[in-house]
């Protein structure tokens, strides 16, 4: 149901490296930058996994600027999250400047054992770090038999509705249903393209599928070019996803107890502190929801297509044919940054 | 934040009514109705709160479509919700086809209840009806001092995202923040305009502010009477609001055993059996969340606005000057349904 994000992972730079493999080189990167054994597994078992599912502008590539901030000390390569608050299946922890992927599996899977105890549980992360993909968190819930939801607050990344200067983060919202023959899973940040989405159409030389955000003038445009350089790329819903994003982050903020958004540096490296919130819905109670979502789906695509070439898809289709086809044919990954994995 | 979805109240058709008589006199037709002292009350309450607040689209100018389906046997007047389920925080209900602004109110305070005993608290609603002003819940929880959320779905009236014909709920979401100095509410359904939106527009000759849905000819277009005709009205943020009307869907038919769009007649005047979520979050533990949210919207409104008389607003931040009008003036009705309440 989204465009894509990443450039064509087969390209002249692009090695493909079996599963197991990339998994032990990026544990082996992170023992060098300090990490010890479990954060180390955890977090790169993440990292694998998001470029094995194809979110491949949120796995590997991303790993040099973690390790960039593991080195200059913004993420703690040691630390888990500790809870600070209690109230029934409500908890409140303090993500102790870990590492961000680790540190939201960990939130979900306490939530997902509050939900288990009380139908419906919620942790509150405060003092985290860039959980780079948050459908992980999703994929995470359903497989467990839970519907998720989950969302994090991002530095001021986009200009609210009316405004033309960063006020509200892009903050990423995912939702999850668990369903036998594949979840369903949503994983959307709240502005039109991201800044990686951006950079992959110019490089290109496309012009975006839809209007991305303002040009200089002013005026609605598709030039990713013109938005980067105006840096305002457009909310989803225009004054929508403007109202949105502000209340997830303070929302998230309210309920950990952390950092808004206008808390967090406004710099893709110094960009600490996060504020997220992890909920897990247990409970089926009598109509089995594989049927529900299963009439769902076949409903969606009956729809009529604008044209013979469209495909309508439900959010995460994609996932399981491009997992297979990774670990098949081995996942994709930028030589330079393989190369440099050592 | 939002751009104004109702016709201006004052006009030639339009009365200034003081409040307490707008109840008093809704309270009156309902039973006539049907309807039994309690459910007359809280219905007749809700509908007059939503004129008041300004949200013209869903309050009185409702009832009359409210009223016909209510003799056609489709809205019981005297149901109340009924538990059918329960696991620890999450509950299942069936709204038994009550009024579903009535039914809607008692879902969050049983979920308010909930949170106040589990820190969190989910009520999960199948088989009940158009809940009018989703707000109004998001209000009462902020009111009730605590986070809430909810979502219903719909008829099926929005193509989904590579589609021309519906097959997914336009599905109103709402998200609410409790503050001394008034709520944060975000009410919004997934098409960028409704309906009654796209007609106002037209009425005034007018077009929409931004792209709203696609024309005959499949392009888009900001010209409500061609979205009208196409019935292509534009989910919010393109594949992004599609895929979220979907899964907010599939998650409340699901937890509560009831409907999913699919299975809900496509028709205004049939529109019955609609599933909601309710969820409300207490747990404040420690920093004071209304410094969390002045501040959020302090940093909201110092972005540059995109011109001299722009307003950057957050989500409810008119409600309370428009109630206070509202009540100092008169609720303003429209002078053909005010005569006919009788």
């Amino acid at each position: 149901m989204a465009s894509s994000v990443s450039s064509s992972p087969d390209s002249a730079g692009i090695v493909r490296v079996p599963f197991p493999e990339l998994v032990e080189r990026l544990t082996r990167a992170l023992r060098h930058l300090g990490f010890e054994h479990e954060n180390a597994s955890l977090c790169a078992r993440l990292f694998a996994e998001t470029t094995r599912d194809g979110v491949y502008s949120h796995g590997v590539r991303r790993f040099p600027r973690f390790a960039a901030m593991v080195r200059s000390g913004l993420v703690h390569p040691n630390a888990v999250p500790e809870r600070t608050a209690r109230c029934g299946a409500l908890e409140r922890w303090d993500g102790q400047s870990g590492p961000g992927n680790a540190n939201a599996w960990r939130s979900m899977e306490r939530a997902i054992a509050l939900a288990r105890a009380s139908g419906i549980g919620c942790v509150a992360l405060a003092n985290t770090n860039h959980w780079m993909r948050g459908g992980a968190c999703g994929w995470q819930a359903a497989e467990a038999g839970m519907i998720g939801m989950c969302w994090t607050n991002t530095m001021p990344n986009l200009p609210p509705w009316g405004g033309t200067t960063p006020a509200v983060g892009n903050n990423p919202l995912v939702l999850a249903v668990p369903r036998a023959h594949g979840p369903i899973v949503l994983d959307i940040a709240m502005s039109q393209f991201s800044y990686g989405a951006l950079e992959s159409y110019r490089d290109r030389g496309e012009q975006l599928p839809v209007i991305g955000g303002f040009d200089a003038a002013g005026e609605l445009t598709r030039d990713p070019a013109a938005i980067e350089s105006s840096q305002r790329p457009l909310p989803i819903g225009f004054w929508k996803g403007s109202g949105l994003a502000f209340i997830l982050d303070v929302i998230g903020a309210a309920l950990s107890g952390g950092q808004a958004t206008c808390e967090i540096p406004p710099d893709p490296l110094q960009e600490t502190g996060q504020s997220q919130v992890f909920i897990a819905i247990g409970g089926s109670f009598g109509r089995n929801p594989d049927d529900i979502a299963d009439a769902a789906i076949q409903f969606l695509q009956s729809s009529q297509p604008v044209s013979e070439a469209a495909h309508i898809r439900y959010p995460g289709q994609q996932t399981l044919r491009i997992r297979e086809e990774n670990l098949a044919r081995g996942v994709p990954v930028d030589r330079s940054i393989w190369e440099d994995l050592g």
